[in-house]
């Protein structure tokens, strides 16, 4: 339960002093010695905040995001921006939901203190920017090579944003800096582990966990598209994936064939890939997946249409 | 005159504890009320961290740059890193010199506290960069027409650098956090400059104005290369600036035909470009520099083959 209403703050102005206040007020509450702590956090050690990065729409899914960032940090930013850069078509874009007063109660109940929502001008005054961030090869493969142009705008935003909300510190010292992203989108979640590292931005990248709904569809703002004969259809994909899960722990061949032939005796499912991958850099794994015994880790992947939707799910693979 | 030895890291865990400590120790300098500061700098109000990149080799130029650091700021971090991404040249990167040696002696003269020279390996572990940071339209003219890809390498280091020497702060604040850039490089100030408003970097740009020999030259590491002979014809080409500024003061029309008259007159001066341009956008003045008279600010910018040396200078013009 919140003890303090969310603040939404729309400029990079307001979102500093904000910042700056929420956290200067932690440091005190942990300066109170005998003080009965209001919110109890990890006060003990460096101050921490985390940064939970989002378009809106906010479902399960993102309210799982807000609440790994709140169990993990002293103060906890979400931004709501749609980004017109990753967008390649100016229609999706524009019919792209905006929620923000539901998006600001989920938040809120999920314990963030403070939503960040700037316009477009605000975040791209005077227009689109010259420079950017490049994602290179890792974006070129999978969801990059049907999005040209993608993941240079989720690197650009998310570059600007982890700017944006950068904390100051405590004695001379860094406050921790974490950001949140679902590991739904694995791509993402690889290119900007991989902008972190090649830039050295001051921020640790935290991945969380895909929500799935008790039939095992991941969560997606996608998912409201699809008709109940097509849901049950793109069941498929999660058992698919729970097909690979299970041979892996198992440390049996994994034969992605037995899993792509599921997903294909499905005629509803139009299958775009499905494949077992480094978790890093994506690239397929360099063994016989047909015959040799799985071992270590590794990521299995799978995008296809259902219906009128393009539908992405995952699942780790680990031997136990 | 320096009050302790200058401190040299190589790496970027030493850089930030080296960081930590130094404003730790400003800190507690500016809290011993009446204790005599050892060293006077802006301790009063919001502690202040200074970086300044460098590729090495110094010359009195970066040491201006240094000590407009030095003088603007509690705790000052200079970088010595020569940067293979900005090179076209393997060769030309190959014989760049290198003179750490020298080099932290005169930053230590000046007061620098911090000297960051890590190795390629400690800046691009595992190899190039695949995320990297594109400077955009305004590094293809100029400079850029004949250094394809070199300030893309310049604000992929920039940024690292940035993100490295990036200081803590006091309170849950900020440290106010500077970088300094030779005006000499006025493409690289601008796009420097338009990198940080446009990734939205938590980091002040402090263009530093050129030092020039007594007689005019402006000062840089190429000039070492030219004879006798040569060094005296290059003398043109701050001549032909100082022209244009004289008019700009004087409200006169620019007339640049002339100022390019002036350094066509020298044989041994072969004129790449000589052009009036806007400071941000690096665009020529979209008035008529040979009827109107000069209102305003530009920058006259110059570019010439002297001998075996491609030379640059340029001149903020300033109607008084």
């Amino acid at each position: 339960m919140p003890t303090q209403p969310i603040e939404i703050v729309h400029t990079r102005g307001d979102l500093q002093a904000a910042i700056s206040r929420h956290l200067a007020g932690t440091r005190r509450r942990s300066l109170e010695v005998g003080a009965e702590n209001v919110r109890v956090r990890r006060s003990a050690g460096t101050p921490s905040l985390g940064l939970v990065p989002t378009m809106g729409a906010l479902h399960a899914g993102h309210r799982a995001l807000a609440e790994s960032a709140v169990a993990g940090n002293d103060v906890v930013v979400a931004s709501v921006f749609v980004n017109p850069l990753q967008f390649g078509d100016a229609a999706d874009l524009e019919r792209y939901p905006r929620t923000l007063e539901a998006d600001a109660a989920l938040l809120e109940e999920a314990g963030v203190d403070i939503v960040f929502a700037p316009s477009v001008e605000e975040m791209y005054p005077g227009g689109e920017p010259e420079v950017r961030v490049t994602a290179g090869p890792l974006a070129e493969k999978w969801e990059g090579a049907s999005r040209p142009g993608h993941f240079d705008g989720v690197c650009t935003v998310v570059s600007k944003l982890f700017h944006l909300a950068m904390p100051g510190g405590f004695d001379g010292g860094r406050v921790a800096y974490r950001a949140y992203f679902g590991q739904k989108d694995a791509q993402q979640v690889a290119v900007v582990r991989r902008m972190v590292k090649d830039l050295d931005f001051p921020v640790e990248v935290v991945a969380v966990p895909i929500v799935r709904d008790a039939d095992g569809l991941a969560l997606s703002s996608r998912n409201r598209f699809l008709s109940g004969q097509e849901r049950d259809a793109a069941l498929v994909l999660s058992r698919a994936l729970r097909l690979l899960e299970a041979r892996a722990w198992a440390h049996e061949p994994l034969n992605p064939d037995d899993a792509e032939e599921l997903i294909r005796s499905q005629p509803l499912v139009e299958l775009d890939y499905l494949d077992v991958v480094d978790t890093d850099t994506l690239e397929p794994l360099a063994f016989n997946c047909r015959e040799t015994p799985f071992t270590g880790e590794a990521l299995a992947i799978v995008a296809a249409k259902v219906g009128p939707v393009r539908l992405i799910d995952n699942m780790p693979l680990r031997a136990r």
